[in-house]
């Protein structure tokens, strides 16, 4: 039997967990599965990395053109992360005719347009089942388990360092810094957090699912995104007196009578019953709901060196087993359509729940401006919770609102911010509808 | 293209199912996805089922062997149930080169072997993602997904009715006989309950499920399998005083050393932490642990018209999309290898903790009596709990063990029984390891 050839570019963490993942199950693999594949090359820049991967007869190369030039090689591994070389050897490798597995989850979410465009002109695959939520199948139950259905909603919680940092300064009651540092130092965080803190890793990961439920491409600079800096330790503290717990969530939602699709990514309020709140740690989640299977919860490790490379692994054999069966270019359906892009609602235009939380002075009237205010601008509050003081200035009123229009809320905070009771920033935080799953 | 012409068999509840979805999703199919599918063919020997679903232009017949004589007909959808007629029409269709796809997973679990071995003979594929947890992709998780992964245990809650029963009697107090009643009169349970509260559905899954992980067939008679129809409300009110959930679960464990695999079907007591305590009501789960991808969780509805009919779908389209790429018999790997029957480990030899609960003579010196007999057989005690006299001629002793060998469990309990003082046969509930996941 023909002998696939994988080349491998990238030995960082990812990288070096599918070599030694590899290593490991190769035989299991060739004989006991009948998959033939071979890791013929890997490449890195920094070769110092090959003396501690059990590389076996792969050759091994600085220079990933190598990988490229090799006529025999069959299948890509781009493992290497950012947008630009990553980007240019992906292009290089679908040009040749040669397929490609990867995890760049921003490479996708953001030009994904153009590589799937040139896939499909070659004829060849791209899989990238390691872009979203490390270990856990996502893209493969969304492409094929779930093909038979409508899912209209998705929540997830998708950022592994996020949800770290969130969890400790629940159970902990610390601050925002102080657990980022820790998370640094104990490597749940990157030494530039930026990415992940502030949403935009879990906005790419939301960017593939929409795209791929909708069978076309999100925008991913239309998609709303705000990330976990400025929760307070006060927001985790009354969200808990008020029985919920603060997640950061990518939400996917369409109503049947709308062809916009709602995608955003945001710290969300959970009703400590919604199965999600229980979701601890590193952990990550992805809450989806089918119009015929109902609701269904994948639940893993999202991130890790050996967790993703076993989705690598998964990428490796299905495209390994299409070509060994004769069929290539058999790909699964609700592909990344680069011809169809998606309308996506402003998230002026999304009607949920919030949680205000005025900082504003002890003295009275004040609660009744801001309540006269907020029915001005139509937004029915559904509870009140004043706080004793705590700072000399001024004390803590929270809000939680029923249902209504985000830009109503927008205008009625730019209002109330102008009195002159309002001593800081009044803290908004979304709350999530009624919990579709329960504990 | 060439069209894809699909046989249905059986339209009770989840063929019914099929019909529906496949209706609502066919023109997403053939025209978005480009699956060229066709329903051409539907048989049920009760006729006028038929005028109640959407057949569309499919030929509607009272015999199946209409649909194993069309020549034309690709994929033969088997749902029909049991293991006769079923037998005989899955044998015929793989006899004649047609695919089969089926949820039926007591002929899969008890027949596997010889029916595999067939779709084998004929290059045909033989597909059952609906046989195990409903609309959960757990066969394409365990075959695909974690392809690079060895599975090193399973926990499951299988059987939505048992699951329903039990969080009944948990949540509300109630007798196991009433709340079965009432499941009955609601849908969750069938008319004959045998299958599902003593235990054998949930066998049948797992024996798919470690057959799958461990490449091979469980025989299906060597797993110990034990019901929930024993249960009492005192079991389920001491557990929750100890703070565990009784649970009816599946489990599969292979230690590294030992070429037999632990596969059983028992009630267990799960701390409350651990994440399957949550699962209630119908919801089913499945949580695996792979060496690299470390713990991960499916949750949802495991039975259901539409549920189960999506995980049929998703095998309609899978092996469309092989006939469609040229590659008719493209298999996913951890396929039902019928020549390799897996090793069963047996139930005495299974080290695990456990609750015990005598029903003594209210009198002295009976606990020390128990604790001796316990200590004769190695028997650690880890907690006990004994309870004030409920009854006039008896009161219970709670105790929980350290690890021990069932057989050694076995021992003790003949003889501790034989003791005048006991007046009630004791209960013995077997613990589940150290939560892997905590909530």
């Amino acid at each position: 039997m023909k002998q696939i050839n994988i080349g491998l570019v990238g030995v960082g963490t990812v990288g070096g967990g599918v070599v030694k993942l590899l290593s490991q199950e190769l035989e299991f693999l060739r004989n006991d599965l009948g998959i033939p594949i071979t890791l013929k090359r890997i490449a890195d820049k920094v070769t110092s990395r090959f003396a501690e991967l059990p590389v076996g007869n792969a050759i091994c190369t600085g220079n990933a053109q190598d990988i490229i030039n090799d006529e025999e090689i069959d299948v890509v591994i781009e493992l290497v992360g950012g947008m630009t070389f990553a980007k240019d050897l992906i292009v290089s490798a679908l040009s040749k005719g040669k397929h490609v597995i990867t995890a760049n989850k921003a490479l996708i979410a953001e030009q994904g347009p153009a590589i799937f465009e040139l896939a499909d002109k070659n004829g060849v695959s791209l899989q990238f089942e390691a872009a979203v939520g490390g270990g856990m199948p996502v893209i493969k139950t969304i492409r094929e388990a779930l093909v038979g259905n409508e899912i209209t909603s998705v929540k997830t919680i998708i950022n592994g360092t996020c949800n770290y940092i969130l969890t400790e300064m629940t159970q902990k009651g610390q601050l925002f810094d102080a657990v980022l540092k820790n998370a640094q130092r104990n490597g749940y965080a990157e030494t530039d957090p930026t990415l992940d803190i502030g949403g935009g890793d879990s906005g790419h990961k939301v960017a593939i699912m929409a795209s791929l439920i909708y069978n076309g491409y999100v925008p991913f600079e239309k998609i709303y995104i705000e990330g976990i800096t400025e929760i307070t330790k006060e927001d985790i503290e009354f969200a808990a007196e008020l029985g919920y717990t603060i997640k950061l969530l990518g939400i996917i939602n369409k109503a049947p009578d709308d062809d916009r699709i709602d995608v955003r990514v945001h710290p969300t309020m959970l009703h400590n019953k919604h199965i999600l709140a229980s979701v601890s740690d590193v952990f990550n989640a992805v809450l989806l709901d089918g119009n015929a299977v109902g609701p269904i919860l994948l639940y893993g490790r999202g991130a890790g060196e050996l967790p993703t490379a076993s989705s690598v692994l998964s990428d490796i054999v299905d495209v390994a087993l299409n070509i060994a069966s004769g069929a290539p270019r058999r790909i699964p359906m609700r592909y990344y359509r680069h011809d169809n892009e998606l309308s996506i609602k402003p998230i002026d235009e999304v009607e949920t729940r919030y949680y205000l939380c005025f900082w504003v002075a002890d003295k009275p009237k004040v609660l009744a401006s801001i309540a006269a205010l907020l029915g001005e601008y139509s937004i029915s509050i559904a509870s009140v919770l004043q706080k004793e003081s705590r700072e000399e200035s001024c004390v803590p009123v929270i809000m939680l609102t029923h249902k209504v229009l985000e830009k109503n809320i927008r205008a009625a905070l730019t209002a109330i911010e102008k009195m002159d009771y309002v001593k800081k920033k009044t803290r908004l935080i979304r709350i999530s509808e009624e919990p579709n799953v329960k504990k």
